[in-house]
């Protein structure tokens, strides 16, 4: 692969010269064509806004600083494809600039096991964020802004977005976030051809585009987009802007093909051998259909690269050690864990920079501390779920550690789609969800997140921590700050006590590491096993208790990662006599499911039951609710037994 | 329970009297109380804002025409509270307005068992959406805005809201929606106080609230929202206005209480006993928290109604008989059935009206056949999903009949929580969700939906319907239109071949009707069973073709409906043996879970595999990325002649 030296890079003159622009006007030729191809071969993907986009790639990919040897690192400016169906168009750029080999582009698009998938991913060179669904990628850009001034980085940020897409709520979010934090390094190009998948803008869904990046506090300016000397001039300017920009790049769709300009039909739809042939006539291009299909036939499909990860250093402290004595609840465990981190990682050291994410509940979600240990780390995003959890998420991917706390109903139900690009995106998150399962206190069926677990069962990458106590709390909290990856800690509202052991020591004491995938075995026992999740395991304990008075003993087992349960301890706990699973969390979906499936799989048969939520929930003391769902002590007792006589 | 007649309803008069304000006056006096006394008998609750609501709550309930004698019918005004946490301030109105019993509010709220939960739900009189997750109460008005405006009923829809939550993306999305459809039946008012649970508006995210309204095509006027006169004044303007119009009441949080006034700590906190006593002099009224305690101690919490549903006339039409020498996709089938119910239901006739809502993708999720039958049935919502979900599940609440159909990736993992929502209020939406699982195209990983029946099984009211070939979609689509509830039927994007008995005749034939629940022996056999889903049936039954070419005959149970099996067929068909599961979904979340979950609680311990989805795929043709993911017919067949050795 040819790496091309970039004519262009930042704005070190105030045009562009005739040669230049001679030279970018040919690679777009260029480009297109190979747009036309891969489409073509590949009978899907979408031309049309790939056409129109193609100078806003082409340039942006030019003046931004990421070339094919800085794109592995953290010291440049990123770039950032909201309309990632366009994928064509980028990856074209992405050829002309040396990043990727345009002729493996152009045979292996959408092809099964290549990296040029029909949205970008960030497995291609240069792609920062992989996106699709479209709406996440100006949260994106922020996040990465974000993260760049928490570092102390005087780079930029490039946006590009489609036009139909803008009407996404997600995207005002993302907005007002970027104003109000003042990131005059961003700068956004949107694609604005007026046309998308249905018929144009008007007719599918009205909008002022200016009025709504105005209103939110955005300098707006225009140029025509396939121009570009004009771009060049739009995006120079918007470089040294003190206020977020945002370009309206006015586009045709289709463009350079008269048959495809300004028709809709070309957003989703590639062309006919026959109209292959007369499109690249147009473009003077001489049409390589057939080498391009035997070069997909024959050769096997580029893989792309591994998702950048980064070296992160925090000083994660010492942990706190809670006395059997003390009654708190793991939120403030968190929080205080939070607070030390804040102390230990100040802003300008050596360390990775730490930024917490809010969405108004510091107060409830105990990130106060952390404000007023490192107040330059602490993010205030407003009632803005959804772009605030991709922002938190990009943050993470670019360099800084990011955590966002929210109530379980607002960290992953409002957000679970946000929390899936997240994970496809390889990104480095740390959530904390508080208030989770019934024990949200009074708010009722709206507040209670009886889903989390069921709902991050779905990811591939994910980790999710559900600490029994403050003490476990803890340590999790400290081991989600030096562990990269996506990790959610869920706790729930209440007091809870320090687990003790028999001795009535802490069970968790100054010796215990949290490890990812281990259980707690609480108690042993001779009479099978009560698993346990987070909040709950006190109340197993209680349950035990009960269950002896009557002779019986039962182990009861902590499974704080109900994700990465090991075999070895299903087949040590659960494959054989009575086993029941007892938790804070949908019947169907939690730790109970997740445990029968195992036990099934594994070929074990024990006596199997499940205790958990089986309807939506009442409004009430946590206590109350609980006690109404058949979730009490006595409730977990009396269900034991009763499977033991089965 | 008293009845008050209703001093005010609709604006017969310019000005309100003297008499009447005077009423209404003593009216707040009184109702504030009761906010008060509920919070501080309760311990928790949000007073703050349910004061600076007050006059809004008081008025808005006045001049609607809701009455305690129509609020069950669909002939009248609705009235959608956004900021569903200032529960007490609605409770205490609808108390006034003879909806509800004060006193009983006043005693229950916040009791495990009782309807005056801590935000706003149905079960209580006057309730018209459940909300309390900030966000979607706009668009819920929006969609009791479009049903009135289907069955041609002249009544108004008020939206009332909080300021902090003005920032929620998804609001921006329904402004839109209510603009482009013109509904000028819709009047907002807007809490203007300024104060959101950590500070002021400003220091949280500030935003320009007029802007962002009109950015959107709304009219917005303003008001002092404690002053009736001028709220009753702007609310009568905004009757007459054909445009949607939004009504700022600038207020002041804690309202009536000197020291809790303009006090960001009592967003969300109540009264102390001593503070209580002191407020209740500063209104002049007799304090009774005692009284209340005692009656909460005493009396059963009061359960409220059931939520209301509503007589639905569907004309369903004939099945269409897909003849086994076809092959097209579900989804043409489905949309199919759509364009017969659309002809066979036209607007204005008896039948219930049909509403189908479309993200811009009508063309691939086939909805275009309705479009083309109801024009004036088909709402173009655009790129908006968020709002799109909410509005379609209210206007089925509202007495139309409505239908989303979406991409799985976007009807319901970028809506999982607007679905829960509408879950939680009980309507009657009909979901189509199409390109489930790897067979979404060369789309890639940000658009495979292999996760929506981990994500339904979440929920306790919807049905999921997952249909094995064009025959069955048909029938159960029309089943969805003809049955009350949330229902989703997904479907793959491929062709498929028409289902056969070993005879070559249609499996779903003529005679078939599709029951919820009900499991589909496609083929029997005596060596175990293959549980196959949707669109893997046909797979399935390939894959007992080879098996049978070595000597293996296993049964294929085909499973439409994967949160609904029932005991008997789990024990008929896999309580022994070798029983696969085998469905293009997550491995941990789909149909092998649900069916390991199943057979373990029942007891039973057969062979038991499963096959699904096991990480991101890849992007390219749908057989190819099965394939990788080892999911084809010969897969199967190899695991499950492994799990007979076994």
């Amino acid at each position: 692969m040819g790496v091309r030296k970039k004519t262009v890079q930042g704005f070190p003159e105030k045009t562009l010269s005739l040669e230049v622009l001679e030279e970018l006007s040919g690679m777009c030729r260029k480009a297109r064509g190979e747009v036309l191809t891969m489409t073509t071969l590949a009978k899907s993907g979408h031309p049309g806004g790939s056409l129109s986009s193609m100078e806003m790639y082409m340039l942006a990919y030019g003046v931004a600083e990421i070339s094919p040897e800085n794109c592995e690192t953290l010291e440049r400016d990123f770039l950032v494809i909201d309309h990632g169906h366009t994928s064509p168009g980028a990856y074209a750029a992405l050829g002309a600039w040396g990043f990727v080999d345009s002729s493996e582009a152009v045979a292996h698009f959408r092809q099964c096991g290549s990296c040029f998938s029909g949205h970008v991913e960030r497995s291609v060179p240069g792609i920062d964020w992989g996106t699709g669904n479209l709406g996440q990628g100006l949260a994106a850009a922020v996040g990465y802004a974000l993260a760049l001034r928490a570092r102390g980085i005087s780079k930029r940020v490039y946006a590009l977005m489609g036009d139909g897409g803008q009407v996404k709520g997600q995207i005002a979010e993302a907005r007002r976030i970027a104003a109000k934090e003042k990131l005059g390094n961003i700068t956004v190009l949107v694609d604005y051809n007026n046309i998308q998948i249905s018929g144009t803008l008007d007719q599918i869904m009205p909008f002022d585009i200016r009025k709504l990046w105005e209103a939110d506090g955005w300098e707006v300016t225009e140029c025509d987009g396939h121009d570009l000397q004009a771009l060049y001039a739009a995006l120079r300017e918007a470089s040294s802007s003190p206020t977020p920009r945002v370009i309206l790049c006015r586009t045709v769709m289709g463009k350079g093909v008269s048959f495809m300009e300004n028709t809709p039909e070309y957003h989703g739809k590639p062309l006919s051998g026959e109209q292959y042939l007369e499109a690249m006539k147009e473009l003077g291009l001489a049409p390589y259909l057939e080498e391009a299909s035997l070069r997909r036939s024959r050769n096997t499909p580029p893989k792309g690269r591994e998702i950048p990860r980064y070296p992160v250093h925090v000083d994660t402290g010492t942990p706190r050690l809670y006395e059997a004595s003390e009654k708190t609840d793991n939120r403030s465990a968190f929080g205080n864990a939070l607070g030390d981190l804040g102390k230990r990682n100040p802003s300008g050291g050596k360390n990775t920079p730490l930024l917490v994410f809010d969405c108004d509940l510091a107060g409830s979600v105990k990130t106060s501390g952390f404000a007023k240990a490192l107040p330059e780390g602490f993010i205030q995003t407003g009632i803005q779920e959804h772009a605030t959890a991709t922002v938190a998420g990009a943050a993470s991917a670019g360099g800084a550690v990011s955590l966002w706390a929210d109530f379980g109903v607002f960290g992953i139900a409002e957000t679970y789609n946000q929390q899936r690009l997240n994970d496809c995106n390889g990104a480095n998150l740390k959530l904390g969800l508080t208030h989770v399962g019934l024990d949200v206190g009074e708010d009722g069926m709206t507040h209670q997140s009886i889903d989390y677990v069921g709902l991050f069962r779905n990811f591939f990458g994910w980790r999710l921590v559900v600490p029994a106590d403050p003490n476990q709390t803890d340590r999790a909290t400290r081991y989600a700050f030096a562990t990269w990856g996506n990790i959610c800690l869920a706790m729930g509202r209440s007091k809870l006590p320090v687990l003790t052991r028999e001795d009535g020591t802490p069970f968790y004491d100054a010796s215990y590491t949290f490890e990812y995938g281990a259980v707690d075995l609480l108690r042993d026992g001779k009479d099978g096993t009560i698993f346990c999740m987070g909040h709950m395991a006190w109340r197993a304990l209680k349950a035990r208790d009960m269950l002896l008075e009557k002779g019986i003993s039962p182990r009861v087992v902590h499974v704080p990662c109900p994700l990465a349960l090991k075999d070895e301890d299903i087949r040590r706990y659960a494959s054989s006599g009575a086993v029941l699973a007892y938790e804070d969390h949908s019947l169907h979906t939690g730790l109970g499911s997740i445990l029968a499936s195992r036990i099934l799989s594994l070929g074990y048969a024990p006596a199997f039951g499940a205790l958990g939520v089986s309807r939506l929930g009442e409004s009430g003391v946590s206590e109350d609710v609980m006690a109404e769902m058949g979730l009490s002590p006595k409730d977990v007792a009396a269900r034991f037994a009763a499977l033991l006589k089965a």
